[in-house]
């Protein structure tokens, strides 16, 4: 067949930039015209995609002529490793296709959420990436790009909607997992150190940790759930907390690794030996969780990975191919990282 | 005088959003009676204005018509705590006054920060603050921005310009103090470990320490400078390379803390033991630099007062308050933190 792609890596226009040591997005706008790139510009572009046989699909580009290249990305707080490789992630996706990224963070507040979605609205964006605030309870501040048509993916912190697609892990699974470990290392009273319940991340989290206990006999207990801002500061004061509780636990489960980190270090100021006399598992494997000492047992879960497949999901709908109205929800892998912090039985 | 503040502490829109539980960006449209606002919503936000005493500044409300309200913020990479920090203080400071951030990275690359701009150049930002990439060596893709008089602030990494204004600590001072506490220490094989050397920060970097060896009367080699892109993985690399040099260094000044940390572990996995044989001091006082046992000497300057500095320029020039063409260079503070990984002397 004359398009057959048959084993041939298909050019795209990130080949093209690279050839020519210039931006992918400017190649993009040069192969729609755009005012903004000069003549001599385009005709080297031009020439080159000639020359290699790029092939533009022009269901898209009819798609895309009005568009800005431009996608929104709305994400609670830039201060963690999880967050900055998703960026990471949907970024190199997005950009092999031309598109820029618009970046915005809510500070865990649904009326910043809101602003910040009504600045990515008048910005015109392509697409609109969220992972929601602690205390967003509704979506109503997304209606204007489901009314649109705009797509909009959330992340990560997400809510059940039919005008969106999620893309999470399976957190109750997770969380289960690292309780499980925590008992099998001979914990008998494990606290939860947690964000406020209203995303589906900490909710499933509690629920997994909660799931293993029962399955081991272990008695729950509200006050053994500590909710916090999941900050290694926040951690930190929790440890001066749980020092003054009648009898100490003998394991934690945190659901951050900088909240973890956190409190073991106000555990060990006080002589507290981890994992001998408290054992710890964290969630995120954030790269800090190899630095401790001894280092921190986590769930590992690829941030980056999650960016890509958004990213992926995105441009594919973006440009005509896979249209993502039928698929609502994507789930990813996570793993058990066990490592020197909840090594009890070897302590 | 009738408009006189005294020591009364003038009214904002923050304290109305405060007082009515929603946002600033809010407040600020329905002041400018703006279409998305609903009519309730701006009876309500006008009843408690007047009753409060809200004098709008109308010099900066004529300005302020066309505008979008938002402020572009180009960082090299947010996965640093330093960049988080600088973010979360323009963040803070401009809310108060209505604004939203959109924030873009160039990944260390002059390429995506031209598209960055362009981006930012398109959803008409109101103004824009930048750090610049690795790579950067002219400021043409920030033109349009200068013809448009569009307020212009470099932070951090930053080049001399007409146009704009700059904020920065004494690299080179910075350095020095670093070095020279090496030299005081004992040392006197120190290499220095740095990112490529287009930008001032670690030009200036590089400059205090030279200036410090030269002092002490030790001599600078070119092959004691080590260029990396200054991960936590480089520093990690590099470690094994050090590792293989015929006589250890005594000393290593890294110019930013998560290479440090990495060239650390690289070393204490083979045995060497710090500070005795080799002394460390980082860069930026990340958070982590605490977390690593020897603790990490380091340099401390505060991102998030750089960016409230910014910020609150930014807005007093947008509300014509004052203007910033006459500030060319803001020089901000920088202290030497002497912790457990350079105490050679009593080690």
């Amino acid at each position: 067949m004359a398009n057959g792609n048959g084993n041939e890596k298909e050019i795209t226009i990130y080949d093209i930039a690279k050839r020519l040591k210039i931006s992918p997005a400017t190649v993009s706008r040069a192969l729609q015209d755009h005012p903004r790139i000069s003549a001599k510009t385009k005709k080297k572009i031009f020439d080159l995609a000639d020359e290699v046989g790029y092939r533009r699909n022009h269901f898209a580009g009819n798609l895309r002529a009005q568009k800005t290249q431009t996608i929104g990305v709305i994400v609670p707080r830039l201060n963690s490793h999880f967050m900055s490789s998703v960026i990471a992630g949907i970024e190199l996706t997005v950009n092999e296709h031309g598109y820029s990224l618009l970046i915005s963070q809510s500070s865990e507040s649904v009326l910043k959420e809101a602003d910040s979605a009504e600045a990515m609205f008048n910005s015109r964006v392509d697409g609109l990436m969220a992972s929601l605030a602690y205390d967003t309870s509704t979506l109503d501040h997304f209606d204007k790009f489901f009314r649109k048509k705009t797509p909009v993916i959330f992340f990560d912190r997400v809510m059940p909607n039919k005008n969106a697609t999620s893309i999470l892990i399976d957190n109750y699974r997770a969380a289960y997992d690292a309780t499980k470990h925590l008992i099998e290392q001979g914990c008998k009273k494990i606290l939860h150190i947690t964000a406020p319940q209203m995303q589906n991340v900490y909710r499933d989290r509690l629920a997994g940790y909660k799931s293993a206990l029962e399955e081991a006999k272990l008695k729950f207990r509200e006050d053994h759930v500590i909710i916090t801002n999941l900050s290694q500061e926040a951690g930190y004061e929790q440890a001066a907390r749980i020092l003054k509780m009648k009898s100490l636990p003998d394991g934690i489960f945190v659901a951050n690794d900088s909240c973890a980190i956190g409190c073991m270090m106000g555990l060990m100021e006080k002589g507290i030996r981890i994992p001998e006399q408290v054992a710890f598992v964290g969630f995120n494997n954030d790269p800090v969780s190899t630095v401790i000492d001894p280092k921190l047992t986590t769930i590992a879960y690829s941030g980056f990975e999650m960016g890509e497949v958004a990213g992926r999901l995105l441009v594919n709908h973006l440009n005509g191919t896979l249209p993502i109205n039928n698929t609502t929800t994507i789930v990813l892998r996570s793993d058990l990282i066990v490592r020197q912090s909840s090594m009890k039985n070897q302590g």
